[in-house]
């Protein structure tokens, strides 16, 4: 059984208040925490043990020994203000917060669970001052807070943790030149450099250059210091506040994954062919086990040292060790893009894959690898990026740009509606569509991209349900479609592969029926909402009710024709969207009845993902925003018998 | 009369072909090309004449010395591409373009008109090689642009002008920084380095520092040179050529309305007052007459000088002198927005404005210069405005967040998005929303904005129809709201000042009839398009079909009871958006018809600007988009006939 062990509160209390050098102290409660966050994530299943580890000792330093957030208490109008720009360091975050009685127990432990702590900041989290997750955001944002104390006659300070990738995102120097013009001296930027991003080093991404002079030629004070030597972080702090006329950034040398010797930045690049494994996602139980075996035993080796008692812990969770997992098996419809990529590009000379370091994510490696020269690596500069395809795309090639779509549809929003005035052909993919994976929380789930790329008016926006759909659509976007294309695919394993019917052609504007039905319609696409469609087709049919179930994968465009067709004389009709109830297949369904007079008085219910997206596992979220099969039955049952 | 004059083609192939001193050559050119621009943009009645006069001796160095453009032809693959990120110098690059041929004196004369030339840069106008006028992502672009020729195996080099303050944008950083990273050795940036905004200098709004030091520590090749002095620009593109390392950027020291006396730069803000006025709109009939006569004198003299004959010109169009314009009289609900700011600013300690160098066409200046500890100029840089925002909002304050609409809803779109999720309150007012003014084109004109807020959970989006409505709605959103709003504002004279019922209440969801009618209801909202509406209500009479015309100002908000009621037995119901067809007023209304047994059944069309928005004067645009009065009442009639 692997058995997945929490170091209580109290012990933190007992080494805080023990009579031990005081570096020695941080040193400990540092160690601890990275403990009780390996624990958390191990036992949610995700979470980003690299760049938690590489922070958590400025963070343990500040809150312990340099702020007065804790003294004051964390709704104080003077306490000094922590957060972290790049947020995906929060599971040690919450492991220091936790340390210091401000998170609970039972949230702390539920890591990326409903009710739990979410698996980026969020301001409803005790202790939490700012959502982060998107990156680049944190500095503006700290620069607000810092003025606002001016303006409200408050005291104390305003630190902000940033990744270093992070400072590829053109908003950091906005941000840099504001601060400095503007004379924020209450502000001060700690960059977490531990120089490396996703899997690969920033040198083979975007090199930053000399960091230091950039900062100093925006008008920062810059210090460099080693940000696992409390020695030298005190130094640092403690001198930033002699300087009183310019805002203040510490560039702190840190280790990627630092304190679990396997983890460790450089270490491991050299041992594993220049990719780091340690970014994202819950070790294996072989490594949780190893590292956690490792800091237990450095923590104990240190308080025998020190005359102290090894740590209490508290058994959180035992499980069968090795069980098998959904993701090892199932159907990814990422993967067929990735391997629909490959053979496109073998096809088509023109075609050119760009990336903001989510190449792994995307399953864009598989590209790179086979055509370096056609793939551009951008670094985490999505604007850039988006604007770099419009350039490629005026002198005849064919780019296809890939990121998250909450990044990708948001950030760089402005540049794609510019594309798209010059009338050139660009293929866009929209990864990580919808609400599942839901632990990353609203920073990561992608609801708005259909509205937002909706009113564009030459482009066509699809998502397909299952593999080979993946890459009809791929293909149909390549090769068939003459003008741009947003393609919007799930990131996580399909729950079931969904099967089409064997006459089903791949056309614009028309679906294909899943489950035939004559009591009420079901529109809905993708693999995750298919699913939970299916399910409650199964479910309603043992009442004796049938549900049509019908996959729609063009989401602004539709066939007339065919809408009539398949909806027959079927008088119930619904909606299902991956997306906000704004602007997706429900709304594109209301346009196409009002559209024909033989479908105007039909009546149609939209489910969506209303209100912002839960944090938590997939079926804890679905259920929660009602889109779960079971909830969907009862929904349709209840509409149904309501008219 | 007032006279507008051209110097014909025909004119400067005399003098690129007279026998010259190559750099006393191309000062005429360069002055002839301002005269030109000039009369185009008095012509039109607006344009941006300030920053065209800084950079035109560049383009014409460009263009008549350096490129081999002119000589392969636009369409060549191997040619040198030049092109303005900026965008607003578009007369001055018209003019250029004109004088070699490359644009027809038909579309040339016809700056911002309906089948003319854009206000801003259009690649289907001849020689336009990018479409730009929203900031800082030209660099990007011609990255993409000059990877591309690599790719292609093309040669040529590729040019691109930024506007300094457009540097304040930091997609431009990232754009340093890939370039750089990227080695792309083909790409040359010059930097239009006048030192001043929209109507303040640079170091009054946010300061750029030590320019060339932040461009070597981004890795780039910097020189700097005169950009009015072609020895000196000749040397300094000759020596770029024998950089083959790295990205160069050339920092062009200029003066912004060189070339007219009164218009230029410093020496005006030394006289003004700090304000610069030639940065946009055309000058009235004096100042054409006085900068048109001094350009001429100081051309013909050297001609004289030469022993080159005077110049002809061609009579464009002969006008009565000072002619009454609507914008000297009509309502501006602009105005009524920021004299109601300063209201809500003496009642409320807790408001901050803040502003990304629109302070003048967004009628900031009265709060501004009423509260200027309460307002933040931060530049044009959005992304960090908006952050910033979310920052003061977290400490307690009330942002009140502004830029022009295509530029905040869609540039700042994910940083929205982040302060959204945190629940606090913040108000953004979209200035410039909609279709008109239709003169400067696609990168100004706002038509996504609804659909760009429209996915956010918790914010309210309205858009007033006359003063008294803009105070009512600013007010609701300040002191009434609980939740973030959006405010969008039309940014042009109002057509006429509409008049709302006596007992007509402000209140969400709910709209009042400006127009009884039995045969038809046509929902609109905004002065512009409530104009229209009153026309075709006014038309329509005219034939005996009586037309409700309704404003609804609230554009996600939608009251079941009201809409039944003001519906009632009619059956053709027609919508118009000043925005896309996705997501406006005429979704909401396809919803809330949906939700009602009662109006189930009714038939709506909607009305709104498909495509791209055309640019001309507001009576082309609108007649272009089927969207004036005229042409709205002749689609309700064939819409209520047809069925």
């Amino acid at each position: 059984m692997l058995e997945i062990k929490l170091i209580p509160q109290k012990e933190f209390e007992r080494i805080h208040n023990a009579d031990l050098d005081k570096h020695h102290k941080l040193e400990l409660i540092g160690d601890m925490c990275r403990a009780n966050a390996l624990a958390t994530v191990k036992r949610a299943g995700s979470g980003h043990l690299g760049s938690s580890f590489s922070c958590l000792d400025i963070v343990t330093f500040l809150y312990y020994a340099h702020m007065n957030t804790v003294e004051l208490g964390v709704g104080h109008q003077n306490r000094d203000i922590y957060f972290s720009s790049k947020g995906h360091d929060a599971p040690g975050h919450y492991a220091v917060l936790y340390s210091l009685g401000i998170i609970s127990q039972q949230q702390f432990v539920n890591l990326r669970r409903l009710g739990g702590t979410h698996g980026h900041p969020d301001v409803h989290i005790p202790g939490i001052e700012a959502n982060s997750g998107s990156l680049g955001m944190g500095i503006s944002k700290a620069k607000g807070m810092a003025i606002a104390k001016q303006m409200n006659g408050w005291s104390g300070r305003v630190f902000v943790m940033t990744g270093d990738g992070e400072l590829q995102e053109g908003q950091i120097w906005e941000s840099l030149q504001t601060a400095a013009y503007q004379k924020i001296t209450n502000l001060q930027v700690i960059v977490d450099y531990n120089k490396i991003q996703s899997d690969k080093t920033l040198d083979n991404i975007i090199s930053l250059g000399d960091l230091a002079r950039k900062f100093e030629s925006f008008g920062w004070h810059v210090q460099r210091c080693d940000g696992h030597n409390f020695a030298d972080l005190e130094n640092s702090f403690t001198g930033f506040d002699q300087i009183g006329d310019k805002p203040k950034v510490l560039l702190a040398d840190t280790v990627k994954g630092c304190g679990v010797s396997f983890m460790e930045g450089h270490r491991v690049l050299e041992e594993k062919d220049s990719l780091y494994q340690w970014h994202a996602g819950a070790p294996d139980d072989d490594a949780f086990e190893a590292g956690y075996t490792e800091l237990f035993e450095r923590i104990n080796t240190r308080l025998g040292e020190y005359g102290l008692a090894h740590l209490a812990t508290e058994l959180l969770e035992s499980r069968e060790k090795n069980r098998a997992k959904l993701k090892d098996t199932a159907e990814k419809v990422v993967n067929a893009f990735g391997d629909a990529l490959v053979e496109v590009g073998g096809q088509r000379k023109d075609v050119v894959v760009l990336d903001a370091d989510l190449s792994a994510d995307c399953d864009l490696r598989p590209f790179e690898n086979a055509f370096p020269q056609r793939f551009i690596e951008n670094g985490i500069a999505e604007q850039d990026m988006v604007s770099m395809a419009g350039g490629l795309a005026l002198q005849g090639l064919l780019p296809i740009v890939n990121s998250f779509g909450v990044f990708l549809a948001s950030r760089a929003n402005e540049q794609i509606y510019n594309n798209a005035t010059e009338g050139t052909k660009i293929i866009y993919v929209c990864h990580y569509a919808g609400l599942i994976p839901a632990g990353p929380g609203k920073s990561h789930q992608s609801l708005r991209d259909i509205s937002l790329f909706g009113a564009l008016p030459n482009i066509v926006i699809l998502e397909p349900c299952n593999a080979v759909e993946t890459k009809w659509a791929l293909d149909w976007c390549v090769n068939a479609a003459e003008q741009s294309c947003m393609l919007r695919l799930v990131i996580s394993p399909s729950p079931r592969s969904i099967t089409l019917p064997q006459d089903y052609r791949f056309t614009p504007g028309k679906g294909a029926v899943l489950n035939e039905g004559a009591d009420a319609v079901l529109f809905a696409y993708g693999p995750v909402m298919l699913n939970e469609a299916l399910k409650a087709a199964e479910l309603l049919q043992k009442d004796g009710f049938t549900l049509k179930v019908v996959n729609l994968p063009w989401l602004n465009r539709l066939d007339g024709d065919w809408l009539e067709e398949v909806v027959g004389d079927c008088n119930f009709l619904f909606s299902l969207d991956n997306h906000s109830p704004y602007g997706g297949l429900g709304d594109l369904l209301l346009n196409g009845l009002m559209a024909s007079p033989a479908l105007r008085q039909k009546q149609l219910e939209k489910f969506a993902v209303d209100d912002f997206p839960a944090c938590g596992t997939p079926p804890e979220a679905l259920h929660y925003h009602k889109l779960d099969g079971q909830s969907l039955a009862a929904r349709i049952s209840d509409a149904t018998n309501r008219k």
